[in-house]
C-alpha cells in the first residue's frame, strides 16, 4: 500500500511540474454530434467487418506475389479493379506508366570453402547477372565498409554483417537499410568484385531478405545478395578459422521499359469533390513472398474502409480516393507517377498504410500550428481504438514522398505495431496466415474515422501561405 | 486460505486412494555414496560445461549438411574420429558401408493456374526425377486416399492436406508422416502422375520439410514432394474457386553405392570391458538445413556426456559405447550395418539422443520388471535436473530399432522436451541458433548420469530367458 501512495504522490508532483513547464495544449476542434454518430457507427461496422480480410485473402490467393512491372502485377491491377467496381467505388481505372524491369531467376551463393554448402540468399533488386568466386572480407557495418582501404577490399567479395536493431516504430530500419543500397557501388569503388549483406530484418529464421539496391543510377556491376541471418553466423564463426570463399550466381532479367499502373477509385464528395482525401498503399510486392503484410495488408485496409463509408447514408464532402500504387518496391515508380499526373490536384490530406497488418497504437500528424485543434479531434476520435495521440512530425509512406517533396501534403500517420513486421518483411514468410483479422479489423475502424472526418469536415491542415 | 485448505485434503484423499489402489511401486536400488558422490560430480560439471555446444558448433560450422552418403558426410566422419581422439577416447574408428545414394538438385513445385506462381517446396527422400503437370486433388488424410477410387484420381496429382499436432513428445508424428511415405506408392497404384503433400511439420513458416519416402523398396516412379504450410493453405484456398494446376520437377542424383560409415568411439570398461553401454545419435542430416538440432545435437550431447565420465578418477566398470550413425536419414543404413556387426556384443542398454536439444523432462525404461529398481534409482539420480520418471515403455531411438528387434536390448529413453523440435525438423531453419546452450547442458548432465551409473553399477536389466 505505501509504495501504491507514494507513486500517486509523485504522479501527482511530476504533474504539477510538468504543467508549469509546458504550454498549454490546443484546444480540440469540436466534433458536430451527427457527424460523431456516423464515427461511432463506422468504427462499430469496422470492428464486425471481414472486407478487409476477404479483400487480402483475394489478392495473395488469386494473384500471389506481384513483382513490378510483372505479368501478376498486371492481373493484380485487372483484379483490384474488378473488385473495386463491385464494391461500388466511382472513377476505378488504371493509370499507366512504365519503368525498368528487373527480377531474378536465379540467385544462389555458395561457401566453396572451407566445406561446401549451399547458403539460403537472395538477389538484391537491380543486381547485375554475374557468377563470382572469390574470398570474403567482413565489415561490421556499412560505415566501416566505407572507411576501408582499396587494398583490404580489392578482388575480394564484401561481406556486410550488421544486424538490425527491433523496434515497435520500425526505427532500427532506416540504420540497417542503408547497407542494401550502398554496399554494391561503395564495394564496386573499392575494387570489390562482389556484396553480401545479412538481410536486412529481425527474425531468426533461414530467410534472406529481399530488397531494392541503389544501383540502377550510375553503372554498377557488381552483383549484391542478402543471405539469412543464421547463414551469416556461419561466415562469421568461420572466418576467424581461416579464409572464406564463397561463389555468387545471379542471373536476372532485365529491360528497360515494362508495363505497370496505378490503380485509382474514388468515393466522390458530395460538395467538394475537387477536395481530396488520399489514402495510399501499394499493389506490388516482392516475388519470394505472397506480399501479405507488404501490401497487401495495406490495399485491404484502406479499400475496406473507404467502402465503409460509402454505406454511410450520405456520402462525405469532400472526395477520398484510394491510390494502389505500381512498382513501389524497386524504386517507387508508382509514386513517382502518381505525383506527376496529379500534381495539380487539391490534396487536403494524404496517409499511407504501407507497415504491415499489425494494431494501430499512435496517430500523428504533420499539419500547420494552426491546424493542431483537428488533430486533437482526430486523436479523441481515435481513442476508443485504444490508439495514443502522436507528435505532429508524421512522415510519408513511401508512396507519397513525391506528393510530399513536391506538393508538401499535410499528412496523417497511423501507426501500426511493426515489432514483428521485419521478421517478415520481403521474405517467402509473408504469407496470409501471418494477418491477425482482428488487428486488420481495427485498422480499418481507424482508417474509417480518420478519412471520414477528413472528407466530411471543412478543416485545412495547410499554412495559408504555403 | 480455505481453497489451500481444501486443496491439501483433496490430496491427502487422494494419495489414499491411489495408494489402495495401486500396486506397491518397487524398491529403489541403492547406490553406494562414493558412486553418488560422483553422480553429483559428474552433474555439476555438465551444468558448467560448454564442450557439446562447441562440438555441435563445430559439426555444423565446419562442414554443415551431412547428407548421407556424400561427400560432406564423409569429412564429417573424419571431423568426428579426429575431434573424439583429441577427446581421449579409445577405439575410435570407421566402420564403412554403403547404401544407395539419392539428393535432389533440383526440386520445384509451382502453381501453373489460376495464376502463376512458385511454391515453397522439398523433394521427398528417394523420389525418382520427374517433371510432370496436372490438377490436383485434394484428400484431407492419408486415409481418405486410400479410401478413393482409382476415377478420381486417375490422370492428376495427388495433393494429401493432413496437418500435424504439436505435442511435447512428439506423438503428433507417428500419424502425421505416414502420408510421407504411403502417399506416392498410394497414388501411382491409383494411376495418379505425382504427389504433393503439406509438409510434416508444425511451424508457421514459409518451409518445405524433408523426409525419407518408401520408394526405394518397390518401383515407385511418381514424383513426391512437401509443400510449406503456407503454399498447402493456398491450394486449400484455391480448390473451391476452380481446378488448379501444378507442375513438379525433381531433378534428383541416384546411385546405387555410395560410401557411409558409423563412427565408433569408447570409454573402455575397467572390469568388465566386453560389457557394452551403447549411446547412439546420427552424423548425417539432410541438405536444406545445418543438421543441428537433428542430430548435432544429439552428436554433442552423448559425446560430451561420455567425456566427462571419462574424466573422472577412474574409468567405469563397463564399457560406454558412443555410436554416431550414418545414413540415418534415409533409410537407418547405418542402424542396420550397426546392428549386423554388432550383434554378438553384450549390450547391458543402449539409448539415443535423436529428438532436438530441448530440456530432458522424463526418464522412461524398458527393462525386465525384476529391474525395476534399477530404474527407481536412475529416476532419483535424475530427479535434481528435474527430470520427472516415466512408464515402463521406453522405445528406441530411430539408430536402435535394428538392434532392438534383433538382440532385444534393454533400452532407456531420456526425453526431450519436443515441442517445438517439428517446427524446425527437416527444414532449412534447423541451423545452431535454435539451440539453447542451457538446455544443451541440462542434457549432457542428464546423459552422464545415466551412462555412468549404467557402466559402473553391476545391475542387469534383461530378463534372465532372454
Amino acid at each position: 500500500m505505501r509504495g501504491i501512495v507514494l507513486g500517486f504522490a509523485f504522479a501527482a508532483l511530476s504533474a504539477v511540474s510538468a504543467a508549469a513547464q509546458q504550454p498549454a495544449p490546443p484546444p480540440v476542434a469540436p466534433i458536430p454530434a451527427d457527424i460523431q454518430r456516423n464515427v461511432d457507427r463506422l468504427q462499430a461496422a469496422a470492428l464486425e467487418s471481414d472486407l478487409a480480410w476477404e479483400i487480402v485473402e483475394g489478392l495473395v490467393t488469386d494473384i500471389g506475389p506481384r513483382m513490378a512491372g510483372s505479368e501478376a502485377e498486371a492481373r493484380a491491377r485487372d483484379w483490384s479493379v474488378q473488385r473495386l467496381r463491385a464494391l461500388g467505388f466511382q472513377n476505378v481505372r488504371i493509370e499507366p506508366f512504365t519503368l525498368p524491369f528487373w527480377q531474378a531467376t536465379r540467385e544462389e551463393a555458395h561457401i566453396v570453402e572451407p566445406g561446401a554448402r549451399p547458403l539460403v540468399a537472395a538477389a538484391l533488386g537491380g543486381s547485375p547477372s554475374a557468377d563470382v568466386t572469390a574470398e570474403i572480407v567482413r565489415f561490421t557495418s556499412m560505415a566501416a565498409l566505407e572507411a576501408a582501404s582499396a587494398s583490404a577490399v580489392r578482388g575480394k567479395i564484401v561481406f556486410i554483417d550488421e544486424a538490425m536493431a527491433r523496434n515497435q516504430d520500425g526505427s532500427g530500419y532506416g540504420p540497417a537499410v542503408r547497407k542494401r543500397g550502398q554496399c554494391a557501388p561503395v564495394a564496386q569503388r573499392l575494387g570489390a568484385v562482389g556484396c553480401v549483406i545479412r538481410s536486412v530484418g529481425t527474425d531468426p529464421h533461414r530467410f534472406a531478405h529481399q530488397g531494392g539496391s541503389s544501383r540502377q543510377d550510375a553503372g554498377v556491376s557488381l552483383p549484391a545478395m542478402a543471405i539469412s541471418p543464421a547463414d551469416a553466423d556461419v561466415l562469421q564463426r568461420l572466418l576467424p578459422r581461416g579464409p572464406v570463399r564463397l561463389r555468387l550466381v545471379v542471373e536476372a532479367e532485365m529491360r528497360d521499359h515494362a508495363p505497370s499502373g496505378n490503380v485509382i477509385a474514388e468515393v466522390r464528395g458530395r460538395e467538394r469533390p475537387d477536395e481530396i482525401v488520399l489514402l495510399a498503399a501499394h499493389l506490388d510486392s516482392w516475388d519470394h513472398g505472397q506480399g501479405a503484410v507488404d501490401d497487401g495488408a495495406g490495399v485491404a485496409i484502406i479499400t475496406a474502409a473507404a467502402r465503409l463509408i460509402r454505406e454511410l447514408p450520405r456520402r462525405p464532402r469532400r472526395t477520398i480516393r484510394i491510390l494502389l500504387a505500381g512498382a513501389e518496391e524497386n524504386g517507387l515508380h508508382g509514386a513517382f507517377a502518381y505525383a506527376e499526373a496529379h500534381l495539380g490536384d487539391n490534396h487536403i490530406v494524404a496517409s499511407e498504410s504501407d507497415f504491415g497488418a499489425g494494431r494501430i497504437w499512435r496517430f500523428r500528424t504533420n499539419f500547420s500550428e494552426a491546424a493542431l485543434p483537428y488533430a486533437r479531434a482526430y486523436q479523441q476520435a481515435l481513442a476508443p481504438l485504444l490508439i495514443a495521440p502522436g507528435d505532429n512530425n508524421a512522415g510519408p509512406g513511401p508512396d507519397l514522398i513525391p506528393l510530399r517533396l513536391r506538393a508538401n501534403v499535410p499528412l496523417v500517420e497511423l501507426s501500426q505495431d511493426g515489432t514483428d513486421y521485419f521478421d517478415l518483411h520481403h521474405t517467402p514468410d509473408d504469407t496470409l496466415d501471418k494477418i491477425d483479422p482482428g488487428a486488420l479489423r481495427q485498422n480499418v475502424a481507424a482508417w474509417a474515422t480518420f478519412a471520414y472526418l477528413a472528407a466530411e469536415m471543412d478543416w485545412e491542415y495547410r499554412q495559408r501561405e504555403q
